[in-house]
């Protein structure tokens, strides 16, 4: 199937983790009811985005959050990628971390932030979450009934290698929970999307929290999708709200057709995550789609 | 030294070779006069963009517009990045090959175009420089007096492994001679040169050959100079024009102290070009104005 429905719900996120579940709760049964395929939540859709409550807020892995959102995706019938929330290990380590559900609540992805988001703008946005967070060490593809679909976390998206790894994996859309702020947002935060989108021939989703102009850490909001032409074909503003859009992954294939440019990569000028090109014979099943351009 | 001048050298291109060049002398003299410490000319800035073109006005390295731009930059007193024009190699292979100058006239770097420009894009671009041309084997870093400058030709650009690579490599300018046309112009000309500065935090410099209506391949013009924060700080329209504008390659440093990108990347998830990370004490000079920061 190439034709989805995805819905990225801009949620409210306030100090009330109840609360702020209950309001992704809401938008995911408001989207299933719209007929999306998938919806996605914000990156730290349960919690206020600073440091302290990092700690106060995360769960283990199968905690609370955790089964609500997969019994919310078994119930609705959706895939669900639940933004992100605060995890705990074993060992007390905590991360930035988005769990995958598929319409039968299972969990089909684990993405734990792999960039930590330090930044120390002059007369703007200050933020270590290196003061609490350690980073994850994987990349994320996630397997869906609409093939790969790649999932990073904000900070993640600065970094066009991750992205060239997940489309080599063979994601034809990368969904990237995220919370850029007031500085970064009007410099950034479109242009990445545009970017990782034209340089991949990827669909690219963002969804963020919607603004708090009261909040220590304000959210840029902007929720937005990309097609692989690197247009933006939808976006919010920075109030709560649903971004729902239907794409066609077969444009991924069209765009790639004219303007070669995945097949035109040179591993003999650069490194590239997964060895495509020598041993054709050898390429793993996932990579078929991509191979096919 | 950190502060220079560039002078991005919007030259129109006809099928009239000497024309062609005695623009190309007119614009660099000029930029020499308005104190320029570096001059840029556009791709193919002697030769209409065809592929019967290329064929025709090729020559071997140390031919007639080698020698006359070597003896310009020594005349002028100014480093050229000598746009580009159609080499033919000893096997009579054709490449589209930018030729850089030192102040003394001496021959300093020389970049082939990596990746060919092979586009079809349905009602719009289409063309293939596969039809004549070959591609380049080499990523290109040259040494100034302002430190290390990376090279590429317009097509180059699409791919940012290779900007990644002359950043690791020492850059903190980099500068391609391209022609976008009027399809990908308008998309993705803006978006790709500040998306790579962001990246990089680098500055960005892109010369293209002024827009000529009547041209069989129209050139997009809009020559451009973009800071590490992805701002374009400089822009011509289509016309033939220069673009004279003074930087501070400190800027970079600044940058990437508060955005912290280039020390975040993690090899440990994607390959990197230069293995900076594992062996520190094995870094080559031309990487220790990059592992200062």
């Amino acid at each position: 199937m190439s034709k989805l429905t995805l819905a990225l719900c801009q949620t409210a996120v306030t100090a009330d983790k109840e609360k702020n579940i209950l309001n992704a709760e809401d938008d995911i049964a408001k989207a299933a009811r719209m007929g999306a395929d998938l919806a996605v939540l914000p990156e730290m859709f349960n919690c206020p985005y600073e440091n302290s409550w990092f700690l106060k807020f995360a769960e283990p892995e199968g905690g609370s959050t955790y089964t609500r959102l997969s019994k919310l995706a078994r119930k609705s019938g959706i895939i669900l990628v639940g933004g992100s929330i605060p995890e705990v290990d074993d060992e007390g380590k905590i991360y930035n971390t988005s769990y995958s559900f598929n319409p039968r609540g299972e969990l089909i992805g684990k993405h734990r932030k792999a960039h930590l988001f330090d930044i120390d703008i002059k007369g703007g946005q200050k933020f270590r979450e290196s003061d609490t967070l350690s980073p994850g060490e994987k990349v994320t593809v996630i397997d869906t009934e609409f093939g790969k679909i790649g999932v990073a976390i904000c900070f993640d998206i600065r970094f066009p290698e991750l992205f060239r790894a997940m489309t080599l994996a063979g994601a034809r859309l990368i969904i990237v929970p995220a919370a850029f702020n007031m500085t970064t947002g009007p410099a950034h935060w479109e242009l990445t999307f545009r970017m990782r989108a034209v340089d991949n021939q990827v669909f690219m989703a963002g969804a963020a929290p919607a603004r708090d102009e009261s909040a220590s850490y304000i959210s840029y909001g902007n929720s937005i999708i990309t097609n692989p032409w690197g247009e933006v074909i939808s976006r919010l503003g920075p109030e709560e709200g649903i971004l729902f859009q239907e794409i066609n992954l077969e444009e991924v294939e069209e765009i790639r057709e004219q303007l070669p440019l995945i097949s035109s990569l040179k591993r003999e000028l650069y490194p590239l995550p997964e060895d495509i090109f020598k041993s054709p014979g050898k390429v793993r099943p996932g990579l078929r789609t991509f191979r096919r351009i």
